[in-house]
């Protein structure tokens, strides 16, 4: 909002005070798609608020401004009624704060969608004597199953999948490990509070082979033959987990290629990891 | 919850009150993590929820529950403030309603996470005359650049990538198009939100070729020859788009392998999607 936008605001809103008191508009930075993000860090008594916001809307609304953002702390819990009566909806959520947003336009709300995804791991990690690292769980699906699974666990938002891969094998079963490939990767709906999985299938190469489990989530921890893993009856009835364990049969046969890594800048500057066939790439620049 | 425990709260509980109104304690499901999770969905006077939440935290903490959730919808906005006055903080937010977790061990919270990535794609579609289908967006971070680039989008909750990306070619160009391969994917951090993002690098096969373009988004949409787009200068220049466009030149000197999909069967019975190197899976079989 540029400043003499802003002075005209407080001029037509002086019409509106009722008790002497100059309505302030709430401070709002514009986003690149036509809207306004207000970041309310400040505590604000609940009808200075409501009448701050009533008067921002009407002159967002003059402005044609698309979506209108409101970012308010947790401690500000006080005011989250107050904008939903105002016609806001959530939007998500994280937890020290919650983000409203409102669409003003009478055309259909582009507004972008929240987080749809939560993305997980499963740890391939085999030596030298063909013997893959596998856990059993105390809790969750498999707790109590007796089924002899790869590690697995949650990629953290900010962590890249290869880092959060060598992590969980290290805190599952204190082996130190290398990542080496993606061989696979699932993508399933309706998971956990509804959201979308990616589930990515990773090869790793252990640096270390005395295992030292962690005991609160894990029941037990081993170094088993590939081939007794695969055979687990478990894994042969189960659609999914017979081609998962197919494809690391053909990996540990050294003839599939996986997905490596690679470093690369972003147009803004930013360093990515990219995932792709790294020994096509490679084969393809010595022909 | 079991009824006798309830019973027995209800009778304690009777102990505190203060009009002659007996506090009920909140509806709770158990979940599988030796904690609970209360739903509401009818209005509740606000006193009345606050004295329920404060008897049924006093309840669930000797019961040594682990997390709390509560899961209110938009229309009990009003009650938001009261959970969070009783320790609650967010958990995460759709439109319709807002998540609070309250962790009551004093060991520390292992509540999951909120879903951590945004899932986007990039359409790499190539006609048998080597030309790639190309637009220039109106808005965003390339909108006014010049830019030719492939159409992009971001993939729904409970979409599969697969579809997501004949979607969006449909959507911006006009053009039908069948899945081949996911190429290549990038995780990047801190975007959108804070979130991580996960960008999946595409290969479709056109069905049709007139392009009839969205006037929204969309400021051109063509035909181009893919050695043309490689080699804009915006494309040489930047690490990431050079390497991409560098496995898409690959992939279509046919040399290149990218994750092709099959369905398989989830052990809850779901048919999920897995992408994995189809290729090098059929040449093993046949070795």
């Amino acid at each position: 909002m540029t400043t003499s936008a802003l002075g005209t605001s407080v001029a037509q809103l002086s019409l509106q005070e009722d008790e002497g008191r100059e309505i302030k508009l709430l401070n709002a930075k514009e986003d690149r798609y036509g809207g306004v993000i207000v970041e309310l860090e400040e505590a604000m008594e609940p009808n200075a608020f409501a009448a701050s916001l009533k008067a921002s809307m009407d002159h967002w609304r003059k402005q044609e401004k698309n979506g209108v953002w409101i970012q308010l702390p947790l401690k500000l819990s006080s005011l989250v009624d107050i904008a939903v009566q105002e016609g806001f909806r959530y939007h998500h959520a994280e937890p020290d704060y919650l983000m409203l947003a409102c669409w003003l336009p009478s055309r259909p709300d582009t507004l972008p969608a929240n987080a749809s995804h939560q993305v997980g791991i499963g740890a391939f990690v085999i030596n030298d004597q063909r013997e893959v690292l596998v856990v059993q769980e105390k809790s969750g699906a498999f707790g109590g199953s007796g089924v002899w699974k790869f590690p697995t666990g949650v990629v953290d938002e900010g962590e890249d999948i290869c880092d959060a891969t060598i992590r969980e094998v290290k805190e599952e079963t204190g082996i130190d490990a290398e990542f080496v490939e993606v061989l696979a990767f699932r993508q399933s709906h309706k998971g956990f509070f509804g959201k979308s999985d990616l589930f990515f299938v990773c090869m790793l190469k252990p640096l270390s082979s005395e295992i030292q489990k962690q005991d609160t989530e894990i029941e037990a921890a081993k170094w088993m033959p590939l081939d007794e893993y695969v055979n687990q009856p478990f894994i042969q009835k189960h659609g999914q987990f017979k081609q998962i364990a197919d494809i690391c049969l053909n990996k540990s046969n050294s003839h599939y290629s996986g997905f490596s890594l690679q470093s690369a800048k972003s147009s803004s500057g930013k360093t990515n990891i990219i995932y792709f066939n790294g020994h096509d790439m490679n084969r393809q620049s010595l022909d």
